[in-house]
This record gives structure tokens, sequence and C-alpha cells, in this order.
């Protein structure tokens, strides 16, 4: 692992690091935030995935988090949404496939099978480094995003409810396998055969068995994306056909962009917090 | 005025637009955050000066001002930091000069004078524009800002005693017209008589008998710019000389980043506040 910046921030340090990824063949570039208390002991891990087009940066100017996981004591991990550099292969004029748009899964088909792997990379690869390298208490660890990323967190969770004691989505694309801007993706890495595609859709994992122990849910009423793209009615839906726990809070006048994240980052990182006491 | 864009956030609206500005004889764009509480009245004005290379937008992006003018009831106001466009004249290569770098001062110097008059553009023209176009209590404002743009406030409070009820400052250019980041642009900006440097410079305007009622100002120990650039030590010097009151908080590991300014912003806003009652 290298480091490329740190600077203090709320009492804590605010860092990006590098390193080789094995997972996806790449380099590969995250940001932690440290908080002050981890001076004294290790804190818990809040593991945030960012949408579509964003790198590891987004967040870390805009989501105004530092303040309350300061205040908190956790660790903010955010690391990048797909595979980058000179030899992996991407679509430049497309914002929906490829570099940018890595959909938190591990692809199966030539040629973006060597490098898309973040399925792996999060739930692998990444949580080795950062136990390594930080003061990290990994037996305690929630999982949050926004947009692809909340699909990231949502399923990742699903998948993996003995490892993330909380789990958080701003504006989920909630049934990527359907869903306009993310079919064609999942088609591209994972291949004609849709029943490959429910391992990577928070409601057909719902539907095949999986469970988490509740969902907290913001969404903005305004974001232009909400009817064709993120559809929280169908994880309502999912949930409630099975008796998941699910808060959804629809936000009045929100749309979205990282005005309505920061707006309720800090009851997120609360919510979190409680459950990773 | 045009409006850019807007977008809710923490209960209020945070906006860009644009206008013909006449002072600088260009369009020019800003920001404006108006909190919840303008539905109700008018809203005190705060206007945020930012610093070199910056435009409106780096402290709407990274700022993290929102919540707490949100909760304090302040309208936050963005400038850009210098004329902009095609036929306004740059040194490109050049941070420290023309574009990104107008130091909030009315060049005399062809052929800058045409274009970079950042003074009269923030003191004269702008209070107007906001004045007609939102619910803007003008006998209420403050100004701060950060490094150029702290340098700005300071000097134009000095100036605009009667004004301004509030004055605060991050990491602020305490003596322009000697350091070594800002002197060569005085010199284009102003000619080589320095007599006429002084009224741009906060501790010569403190020397030659301008008053303000107190300033605060936040300054990070671990700040690349602090011996050369900043030098707090001048302004605490110039402010003791003549009993003007400063409080000048010197934070520990702190950079010159807004990793910085967001740390401190919220006690920065809630002063002002105080003073905006």
């Amino acid at each position: 692992m290298k480091t490329v910046s740190t600077a203090k921030s709320h009492g804590g340090v605010q860092g990006v690091y590098t390193h080789a990824s094995e997972a996806c063949a790449c380099d590969m570039t995250f940001a932690v935030f440290v908080p002050p208390q981890a001076k004294d002991a290790p804190c818990p891990v809040l593991w945030y995935l960012s949408g579509l087009t964003c790198t590891h940066q987004n967040v870390m100017d805009k989501g105004e988090y530092r303040k309350m996981a300061a205040e908190l004591g956790l660790i903010i991990v955010c690391p990048d949404t797909s595979p980058r550099g000179e030899f992996v292969p991407d679509e430049k004029d497309n914002w929906q496939f490829g570099c940018g748009a890595g959909f938190y899964l591990d692809a199966t088909q030539a040629p973006f099978s060597k490098n898309y792997r973040m399925y792996s990379y999060i739930v692998d690869e990444l949580p080795k480094v950062i136990a390594a390298n930080f003061p990290a208490n990994m037996s305690r660890q929630g999982i949050f995003g926004h947009s692809m990323g909340a699909h990231g967190a949502l399923t990742i969770a699903l998948k993996n409810p003995e490892r993330f004691k909380s789990c958080s989505a701003f504006a989920p694309i909630t049934q990527p396998m359907t869903a306009g801007w993310s079919k064609p993706a999942f088609e591209k890495y994972l291949g004609d055969d849709e029943a490959a595609w429910r391992a990577y859709d928070a409601t057909a994992l719902i539907e095949d068995g999986y469970r988490f122990d509740e969902f907290l849910v913001d969404q903005g009423t305004a974001d232009g994306f909400l009817e064709d793209g993120l559809r929280p009615g169908l994880l309502r839906e999912a949930c409630r056909a099975v008796g998941l726990p699910l808060t959804l809070n629809m936000r009045e006048g929100y749309d979205h962009s990282y005005y309505f994240i920061s707006t309720f980052m800090d009851g997120h990182l609360k919510w979190h917090a409680e459950h990773l006491r």
C-alpha cells in the first residue's frame, strides 16, 4: 500500500492510498478517514460504495461525513467504483459501463473478467488491506452507498450478513437486472444467462432467500432517475413479501446529487454507529 | 441574473447564478445558499471569498457550510475570485496572477484595469444583485474567506465597517504587499507606487487608521504557506499596536486545504450568526 496523501480533518486523518490489486489486476486507489478515537482503540469500519462515474474522491469532497464520523469514532472506507488503467477494457463514451461502472460484481465474460471483479475486491481483498494497515475493528463493519454503490451495499450485505452489522442506502438501484441503465452492463459483464444476474440484484437475492436484519434507505422525490433507474417500490415490495424490515424515507424535493447525500449523511452515520456499538 | 442550477440541500437551496457584470466587464458566476428560514423572513448575508485558483465552486463542494447555515438561518454568498472569459487578460501558467487571482482589488494598470475590479464587484455591484434577487436582510452582513479570500475579507471589512457586522478569516494573507506570491500581482495590477498598494493590505490599512470591531482568524500550523505567504504574526502585531481585538487560533496539524476550512467552518458560522443577530 502506498500513501498518496493525508490531511488532518475534523480531528482525524483523511488519507488516499493505492495498492496493486490482485482481484482487479491493476492498481486501485481508495480513501480512508480515521477518526481521532483510533489513537486509543481500533474503531468500527463503515464502507461507502460510490455511484456511476465516481471515483473514491467524489464522496471525500462532497459527502460531508468527516465531522460526524469523528464524533462517532467511525473509520470510513471509500473504494473506487471500478478497475482503471491503460490495459483495462473500457467503453470511453459509455458512463454506464466499464471504468466508473463496475457494478460491484465479478464479471465472467471476456475481456472484462480479468479486471472487473469489484465484488471480490470489496468483499475479500480490500478488507485485508484495511485490517493490515489501519486501526480497524474488523468485527464491527457496516456498509452503505449511493445509487450503483447503494446497489452494491445492499447486495454485498445480503450475501455477507455475518460480516456486516448494518447496511443503508442513498437512492439505490433496487433491481439492476431490469433497469435500463444497468441491464446492458449486466449482459456484458455476466453473459446472456439471466439466472447469473440474480446474484447481483437486491430484489432477486431477497426472493432467492438471502436475508439481512434491516435496511435504511433514503430517496429524494425530485431524483431524475427515480422512476426508471432506481424504483424504491421494488425493494419495498421484495422486503414486504418476506418480512425484511425496511425503513424507506422519501425525501421531498431532493435530487440524486451529493446535495441530497450530504443532507442525510449524519442520520445514516448515527444509524450505523448504533448498530456497530 | 440567470440561474445555472439549483438543488435542495439541508432544507435550503444551493444555487449557482450568472450575470453580466459591469464592474468586471464580463459574465460572472456566483453561488448562493438560501436557508429554509428565508421562507418566513429575510435572512442575514454572509459573504465567503475564496482563495487563489478557486472559483465559486470549491467552497460549495468542500466547505461543508450548508448544514450549519441552515441551522442558523444564514444566506451564504460565494463569488468567483476574478473576472474570466476569452477577452479577459490572463497569464495562463501563473496561478498567482490573472484568472483565479483577482486579489479583491481594483486594478489601475492597463490592460488589467478594464476587468480586474473585484473590489468594486464585491462591494458595490454584487450586493445589489443579491438584494434584488434573494430574500436577504442587507442590514445584516458579515464577510469571511480563505487565504487570498481572507485577505479580501479583512481589507473589505476594514474599509466598510458600517456595512459588515462581522469578519473572520481562514489562513489569511495578512500582508500581501510584501509576500512573494502576491507582491508581483500588486505591482502588475496597481503599478509601481507602493503607496497605492496600502489600500489592499490589511496590516497597512490598520496602520493607516482603518478599524474594525474584532477579527476571528484560524490558521493551521502545518500550512505550507504559513511562514512565507500568510504570516499571521504580522496581523497580530498590527492589531496589537492599535488595540484592535483579534482572536487568532493556531490549529495544530492542519494544512491550507478545505480539510482545514471545513473542520472550523461551523465555529466561524456560529460566530458570525451571533454578530448578525
